[in-house]
C-alpha cells in the first residue's frame, strides 16, 4: 500500500522521538512492501516561529490531504508568555477541530515488564490495569465560547461555556459502546450529573444508546468518584467514556498509574479513517537535545496509526511485539530505569526496536 | 463558652456517625466547661421526605442563626431519580451558597498508623503526604447558569456556564496564601490556563496577590498534570488552591491516596467564623443501619469546628490526639482493618475515642 503521512515534528524533545518513529515506519514499509510518503507539517511552537500562527491554514490543509497524521508533542517555555490564541496548544486544538477528530482513545495499560514502576502497590497492580478512556475531543468547555468582560463596577469577569448537543454525545457514546464490544464488554460513563446539565444530557443519550448494545454492561460514575477509583481499584475498568475536560484529567491520572507515561500512545479519530496519532506525554523541554527522551510512545503511536487508519494489523502487532521484546531484554530509557536494566539513549532505543523488528 | 450548633443528621449511614460526633462534643463540653446547644436542621434526602425540598428556607435559617453547622453526608439511591433541582445534593449546594461558604479546606494527610492502607507504594508514602486543597466552593460551573435548549433542528443542547469574577478569585486566593503561610509556605495554583479564560483570570489575580505574600513560594500547574503529580509525588504539595470543579475532582483523588477516606474531615468557611463541617466521604447507603460505618471523619469534623469556628484549639487537639491514641492501640473500623488490628463497630469506635479523651 501507498500512504501519505503528514508529520508534525513538534517542539523541544519531540523531533527526537518522531525521528525514531519514522525509522520504524520505514523498516515496516521495507519489510511488508508498503510505501510511506512523509509530508512535514508545522504546528505549535515551530509554526509560531515560522509563521506567527500555531496552525496556519496551509499546514492544516497538508494534514487534511494526508491519509493520516503523526505528531510528537508541542509547546515549551519559549511560547508560554504568548496570549491564548497564539499559543502552541491552540494549534493542537485547532488541528483536532479542523480534522473533526471527536474521538480520543487513550489506553491505560501496564506493560508487565514495567509494573514495578507503577506508583501503586503491587497488590493493586497485580489485579491488572488495562482500560481505555474514550474522550470526547472537540466539544465541551474546550470549544465553547471563552470571554472576559468588565462588569459595571469595573471588575473583570471571565466565563467559559461548556456546551454539548445530542449528536455530539451520540457519536462518541457509540464509540464507547463499540470499543467495549471489542474488549471485555464493560462501559462506564463518567460525568457530574448531580451538578451539570451537559452531564444529564449525556446520560439521557447514553440510556437511549444502551438499548442498542445489550451485550455491553453499562454503568455510570461521578467524575470525582472516578478520580478515586482509578487509584483504588483500576482493575474494575474496561472502557470509560467521558467528555473532553474530564477525559483530559482522568486520562493523565490513568497514564500515571501505569508508571510509564513515556510508553503511552493515543489515537484521535473522526468519521473515516484519517486520524491523529500522538504520545500522551508532553514535549519534555527539560531534556530536549540530549538524546535521552523515550521514543516508545511515539513509536507505538505510529503502530496505532497502522492499525486504525491503514488497517495494517499485522504490521502494528510487529511493532508492539518488538517493543515487548526490547523490554524483555531489560533495555530501558532513563525514565523507566530500574535495577538490573540497561539504559539506552533515545536513538539507542530506536536501534533496539528496529533490531527486534 | 456557649455555642449553638446546627446539626444536619444527613441520610443513610450518616446519622450513625453524627451521633458519635455529638457524644464526643458533649464530653468536650463537660471536660472544658462549655455548653453546646444542638439545633436539628434538615437538608438533603431527609428534607425532601419531610418538606419536598432539599433545603427549605426555614432550615437554612436555622443554620444561619447557629454559631456553626455540623453535617454528616447527604444523598442515597432513594432520591436518585429526582430532577436536578430536587435532589439532595442541591440542598448541599444551596446551603454552601446560602451561608456564603466560599472556602473549602480539604486536608490530605496520612495518619502514620494507617499508612499501609494507602494504595500508593511505601516509597512514595514515606516521603510524606500532608497537603491541603483549598477549593473555591460557591462559584464556577457549579453556580453558573445550567440550561438545556432545543435547537432549531429539534436536537437538544445543554450548556453549563463557568463564570469567575476577580473578587471571587481574590478572596479564595488570599485564603490559599494565608493557609500556606501557616504551614510550609508553598502554594500551587491549579488550573487549565492553556484552555480556559477563567483560569487565565485566576492567574492574573494570583500574580497580583503574590506580591503581598513574598514569604510564600508560589507556583502554577495544569489540572491534568496535577492529577498525575498527586499520584506520582504527593510530597511536593503543601497547599493547592483551585476552582470548584477541579477542587472536587482533585480532593477526592487526594483523599484516596491517604488510604482512609473514612478519616478525612473538611471545613467550609466564608467571611466570619460560622462554618460548615463535614466528612469528605458520602452517606454510605450500602452499609447504612449496620453500625459499622467509620465515625472518625465526622468526629474530626467536629474537632475542626472547635478549632476554626470557636477558637478552641486545645479542645480540638484533645479530640485529634484521642483519635491518634485509638489508632495507636490498633483499634479500627471495618473500612481500615489490617492484620493484627481489632475491628470496632461505629459506636464502638465512638466509645474508644470517648475513653481516650
Ligand atoms: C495541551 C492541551 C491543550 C491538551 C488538552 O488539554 O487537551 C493536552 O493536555 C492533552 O490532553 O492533549
Ligand atoms: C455532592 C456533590 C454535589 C458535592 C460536590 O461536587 O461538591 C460532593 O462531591 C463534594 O465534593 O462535596
Amino acid at each position: 500500500m501507498e500512504k501519505k503521512i503528514a508529520v508534525i515534528w513538534g517542539d523541544c524533545a519531540s523531533p527526537e522521538i518522531v525521528k525514531q518513529a519514522l525509522r520504524v515506519l520505514d523498516r515496516v514499509a521495507e519489510k511488508y512492501g508498503h510505501k510511506f510518503e512523509y509530508i512535514d507539517a508545522a504546528m505549535g511552537g515551530e509554526a509560531i516561529d515560522k509563521y506567527g500562527d500555531p496552525l496556519p491554514q496551509q499546514e492544516l490543509d497538508k494534514c487534511l490531504a494526508a491519509d493520516s497524521v503523526l505528531l510528537g508533542a508541542v509547546g515549551g517555555p519559549k511560547w508560554e508568555g504568548l496570549p491564548g490564541e497564539q499559543r502552541p496548544e491552540k494549534g493542537l486544538l485547532r488541528l483536532r477541530a479542523g480534522m473533526g477528530l471527536y474521538s480520543n482513545n487513550r489506553p491505560a495499560k501496564i506493560w508487565p515488564q514495567l509494573a514495578p514502576a507503577s506508583p501503586l502497590k503491587p497488590e493493586i497492580v497485580e489485579k491488572g490495569i488495562d482500560f481505555i478512556i474514550v474522550r470526547e475531543l472537540i466539544g465541551g468547555v474546550y470549544f465553547g465560547e471563552h470571554r472576559t468582560d468588565t462588569l459595571p463596577n469595573g471588575e473583570k469577569q471571565a466565563v467559559d461555556l461548556m456546551p454539548y448537543s445530542e449528536h455530539e454525545i451520540e457519536r462518541i457514546g457509540r464509540i464507547g459502546f463499540e470499543t467495549a464490544q471489542k474488549r471485555r464488554k464493560k462501559l462506564c460513563c463518567v460525568d457530574k450529573a448531580n451538578v451539570l446539565d451537559t452531564s444529564r444530557l449525556w446520560r439521557s443519550v447514553m440510556h437511549r444508546l444502551q438499548a442498542e448494545y445489550p451485550d455491553v454492561e453499562y454503568s455510570e460514575m461521578f467524575v470525582d468518584n472516578c478520580a478515586m477509583q482509578i487509584v483504588k481499584n483500576p482493575a474494575q475498568f474496561d472502557v470509560i467514556v467521558t467528555e473532553n475536560m474530564f477525559g483530559d484529567i482522568l486520562s493523565d491520572e490513568a497514564s500515571m498509574i501505569t508508571g510509564s507515561i513515556g510508553m503511552i500512545p493515543s489515537s484521535s479519530l473522526g468519521e473515516g479513517t484519517r486520524g491523529l496519532y500522538e504520545p500522551i506525554h508532553g514535549s519534555a523541554p527539560d531534556i530536549a537535545g540530549q538524546n535521552i527522551v523515550n521514543p516508545t510512545a511515539c513509536i507505538l503511536s505510529a503502530a496505532m496509526m497502522l492499525r486504525y487508519s491503514f488497517g495494517m494489523a499485522e504490521e502494528a502487532d510487529a511493532i508492539e511485539n518488538a517493543v515487548g521484546a526490547v523490554l524483555d531484554k531489560g533495555l530501558r530509557t532513563a525514565d523507566n530505569m530500574s535495577e538490573g536494566c540497561k539504559c539506552l539513549s533515545c536513538s539507542g532505543m530506536g536501534d533496539a526496536i528496529l533490531e527486534a523488528l
